[in-house]
């Protein structure tokens, strides 16, 4: 299977990246800016363009783009014999534009540029118009991770908006209590053994179960102390109330 | 060095096992409900009470009860000539209302009933009224753990603040995380790696450069598509908001 890579972003570099180290035949990276399809393809002697006219014949084309440039590249996917398919979230499987089959392959994970990522550990979704499809990508795609799996256009929006909350706002979280503790004069990394237990704990209990602090403890004292702390930090004051209020009512909750 | 717990909650039960696997001397654990009291002490022979009048002399009293019971405990401790400190992140060594020599061990760390904690990793931090009693809890503390570290009570309330973005918060964002998922009829683990990931990488690149995210690339159509998704779940939705619009700030600072 000959795979051609658009875009050159996280996504795409990662992907790139994983499919290489697991002997798929990725020939050609294209990116509307040169520089960065070169940035990806260079490590591994693979072509790349930035023109779409110019990309290979292949059997399957990823689009990794930003989620406004998916339709517009998809658009002038010069092949119809082949398979097509986006990697965003939240988009359905008709924001592509075009004769080709179409598919969706949505990774589940959080990628930035300097950090190695254990790709086998990645859960990928695939959404297909027809069985055979999912069945190749399937194929494709447990070379690559133990967890493939199929997947709806409405399941996979709320998998994004999940992960929304787990991943993206949790790291906005770690920037707070960064920004904190350095008022302390203490270090980000004195956080680090605390961020890593409460990650490992909804390993064997429920995040319900998980619950520690003030808020669940409803300790009522404590939280007017840390909500005079931040009387002049207004996002994070807000921020500190709204997650308790959340708290208290789910402990309430039967 | 002889030492009794006061105290049988989450904290109370974690250092008493961290101890004694550090072949600490803990004589006794008093807890004003018996049957608690109990639970902890039996599995490891310990003598417990329901009566403060009944502690042991001892060269150290950990009080790990609740915030609110704390002054009341620590008032009828009934030896002048001894060590007694408390475990809480926000209250002041003046929570402690007797004769004897006052101090502070604040161990950073999310306890659990059922989750095991490596008690190595876990940071303990030291307030004393003067020297010798911090030289005496350190070299303690060092046979727990690796992270012994005097601190002022004004860091540790700031500590304790930032504890709670980074563990209770965060917990909660994943409770919301599992309801969302479960709405698609996936089940919570399918976010563990995403989870573990999200964690992973601020162990090598800062909190925001690990920023990833429709927020972080100021996606509005995304963003607006996921509030349409949580416009009948209020608290949900603000919170969306909220993170969102501190992201965006975020990334548009210098």
């Amino acid at each position: 299977m000959k795979v051609v890579i658009l875009g050159a972003g996280n996504v795409a570099s990662h992907l790139t990246r994983a499919l290489l180290e697991s002997t798929v035949h990725v020939a050609q990276i294209y990116n509307r800016t040169l520089e960065k399809a070169e940035a990806i393809a260079k490590p591994y002697n693979l072509a790349y363009t930035d023109k779409i006219s110019e990309i290979q014949k292949a059997d399957l084309y990823i689009i990794s783009t930003s989620d406004e440039a998916i339709e517009e590249v998809s658009y002038h996917i010069p092949f119809d014999d082949t398979l097509v398919v986006h990697t965003a979230g939240s988009l359905g499987i008709d924001s592509l534009k075009g004769d080709y089959r179409k598919g969706v392959l949505y990774p589940l994970q959080t990628f930035s540029t300097d950090k190695a990522v254990r790709y086998e550990k990645v859960p990928f979704f695939i959404e297909t118009e027809n069985e055979e499809d999912f069945k190749k990508l399937e194929k494709l795609m447990l070379k690559v991770s133990e967890k493939v799996q199929k997947i709806t256009s409405e399941q996979r929006a709320t998998l994004h908006l999940s992960a929304v909350f787990v991943c993206n706002f949790v790291n906005y979280l770690y920037t707070i209590g960064e920004k904190v503790i350095e008022e302390a004069g203490l270090p980000f990394e004195t956080l680090v053994p605390l961020i890593d237990e409460t990650c490992q704990k909804i390993h064997e209990i429920t995040p319900k179960q998980a619950q520690t602090g003030p808020a669940k403890r409803e300790d009522q004292v404590i939280i007017e102390k840390h909500l005079a702390m931040l009387k002049n930090k207004n996002d994070w004051f807000q921020i500190y109330q709204l997650m308790t209020q959340g708290i208290v009512k789910q402990q309430n909750e039967l």
